[in-house]
């Protein structure tokens, strides 16, 4: 089944974008048929535990009772894609405002996560009426958009952006007075989430100096919390990792809604002008069904204690991973908060150079030990971070452990343990 | 009802998006709360006869039942945000390179509208490795992406566009030339839908001279469909609009899945490698509902001949229109295509300067007419072509007319009739 559905996607879909199992190792399966909670069934019927949750979308599990309920409740009783917002949109809007009311006064919202990081640099930029954009250089924001750059990409399209280093808050001063009187903003993501690289959490001390940077010089900061999108909690992944310290705009996206295409954008009340006068529309940005879903998937994820147990799982399965490694005397780093973990192993960094990838082959032993899992139906992501689902119970991360043994025993099988003199 | 949700959201979305009825005349609703076929109820409960169709996305009518069941089988025996493409998006590229076999050979999926004419020049610039983009200057491709222009854009990333005017082949030459040996694409939409224009089908000389300056130079032929996708013909806009002439990419979005979140590109096989390396995704690109529900919409338009259904409607419709307006002795213009049509009053323009607007109030005639069909719950736009479904049957156009009756009669009315005089 798979083999023919390949062979004739081969003929008209040249770009199966971030799902490309291309851009994974072997035993990955590329068409799936359905889903459950936190199971994954690919066409030929081979299942998996599933730690992408869809790249984040799935936060509560597929196909969540409650939010199901209330999507086909807005699609059957009321409508969709109407001629104008439906009440839903207003909720939604409330309800976030309401768990952000410490800082943000409105929100916009809109379809992909790129459209609402795009939004808050122009917005930023139409209200300062300056021109300088500050972000680390790695760091994803999407890819659809120009300015975002990548191939197709013109140099002069990203103009008048500079950079600094996550957490480095020296390189943020220097990009800053670099930027002069021109300064429209400063783009921060959740945590350092560069591909190929350990995920590193925000100091307190780096995101309250961004906070001061651009009180002193009128710069917008802006939270891409797009990836981290209410897996860290209700109230933004500052709550959390900096607690007290407040973005001007946030981008929302992947887990608002449980899988429903939506995303947002919430502002401050001085950048309620600026949201009036830019042009931003798309035309299924107003649908209802994804709001409907977006306001269960939150009165879920309070209500159900989510993300509390998604962190509890995290930590049993790291503290699983953490200990099969030691027992294999394999050394291993298991990075980002514990519900999005990345797990690499050390002699893979040893043997290439700082900043290789993203080619797979560069890093041999997660390769090898995400495609034993993958043949023993547990899905990790080996150079992207992995999502834990609030459907991850602890019996899960059991059955996952069982899977995780095999992977270290192979790699320490074909690469051999490291030694203390490889420290 | 309406006045306290509109409160509510006053608080907390300063921004309604291309829904916002600050962009009307008097006498429209905000929000909505219901639809079925071509009927739309708003919140207080009041019906509308449709002619907006939610700017496009509605082509068979709301909730048609066929696309529904397609919608909800995916959603409920499969799935919809999975972790790689399900069949559907294998099936749906096949069917989309079936109805274009004669120049495409390969599709790509978003979901914005913009999404698709932004990777469209994407993969012309990365294709061509040159940078020049020819585009008429007004012409609507999309507003939340940065290349498209807008308030809190940098003139800088806007770099290397030049413009010519439509259906001018003379000025697309002399654009070319200025573009020397930089020319990557020339962009241009189905027929000119510039805001407050009568809208203008293009000449079957003027798509052929693209051709053939594309042709001549090596650039990249876009065709902007997004807003009239599948309503002109299921094999593109220029199937009846230049036939036999084809362009080298096309961007579909607006009916794709009668009001599903969907957008598509189609390209010609040899630039099937600039598709394979260009970066291109979102969170839910691979959404499988909305692609079924475009397999059941595409379906259905061709069994239930829904073009030439829409069609015959939209030429009672403007008969019905031109037979009022000669019997009040007013002067109207009756633009584009019938099934997405404009009407606009020769007085109104007469009287403002060619280009005036985008202020509703430089236009009165037509703001009284709107504001008068929209009371008496027919919903047309005053600038913005408007747009006919399947659902709009003959006895719907007859409905409708008896309302427009009333409009006319008003304008005469208020302003006077036209004389010979006034020509």
């Amino acid at each position: 089944m798979s083999k023919q559905i390949s062979k004739r996607a081969e003929a008209v879909l040249p770009n199966l974008t971030h799902l490309s199992t291309k851009l994974y190792p072997k035993n990955y399966s590329q068409f799936f048929q359905s889903a459950k909670g936190c199971i994954v069934t690919d066409v030929d019927g081979k299942s998996y535990i599933d730690y992408m949750c869809s790249f984040g979308p799935i936060i509560l599990g597929h196909r969540h009772e409650k939010v199901e309920r209330a999507a086909d409740l807005q699609r059957v009783k009321f409508g969709d894609c109407l001629p104008g917002p439906s009440e839903r949109m207003v909720e939604l809007a409330e309800i976030l405002v309401g768990l952000h009311s410490e800082w943000a006064s409105w929100a916009m919202f809109q379809k992909n996560g790129s459209d609402a990081t795009t939004l808050c640099v122009r917005l930023a930029r139409l209200h300062t009426q300056k021109r300088v954009v500050l972000r680390a250089p790695n760091s994803y924001h999407g890819a659809s958009h120009i300015w975002m750059g990548g191939r197709g990409v013109l140099p002069e399209e990203q103009a008048h952006q500079l950079y600094y280093n996550f957490n480095d808050l020296k390189s943020v001063r220097v990009a800053a007075s670099k930027a002069g009187n021109d300064l429209a903003c400063i783009v921060v993501s959740a945590f350092r989430w560069d591909f190929f690289h350990d995920l590193e959490l925000p100091t307190h001390e780096f995101i309250s100096g961004l906070r001061n940077i651009c009180d002193e010089t009128g710069a917008v900061l802006i939270l891409d919390d797009v990836r981290s999108c209410m897996r860290l909690s209700v109230h933004g992944s500052w709550h959390v990792l900096a607690p007290g310290v407040h973005p001007d705009l946030v981008a929302y996206c992947k887990g608002i809604a449980n899988g429903y295409p939506l995303s947002a954008v919430l502002g401050r009340n001085y950048l309620r002008g600026a949201s009036q006068k830019v042009p931003s529309t798309g035309s299924f940005w107003c649908n209802a069904v994804p709001m409907a879903a977006a306001i269960a998937t939150i009165e879920a994820i309070i209500s159900e204690d989510a993300i509390s147990r998604m962190e509890k799982s995290g930590i049993k399965l790291r503290e699983g991973l953490q200990l099969q490694a030691v027992k294999c005397s394999l050394l291993i780093t298991c990075s980002g908060p514990v519900q999005m973990p990345l797990l690499t192993f050390e002699a893979d960094r040893r043997e290439k150079p700082e900043g290789a990838g993203p080619k797979l082959e560069d890093w041999p032993r997660i390769s090898l030990w995400c495609s034993v899992c993958a043949k023993n139906g547990v899905w990790f992501h080996p150079f992207h971070n992995n999502f834990l689902s609030a459907a991850h119970t602890p019996d899960i991360i059991d059955q996952t452990l069982m899977v995780t043994e095999k992977a270290f025993l192979a790699v320490k099988e074909v690469f051999g343990s490291d030694t203390y003199a490889a420290l």
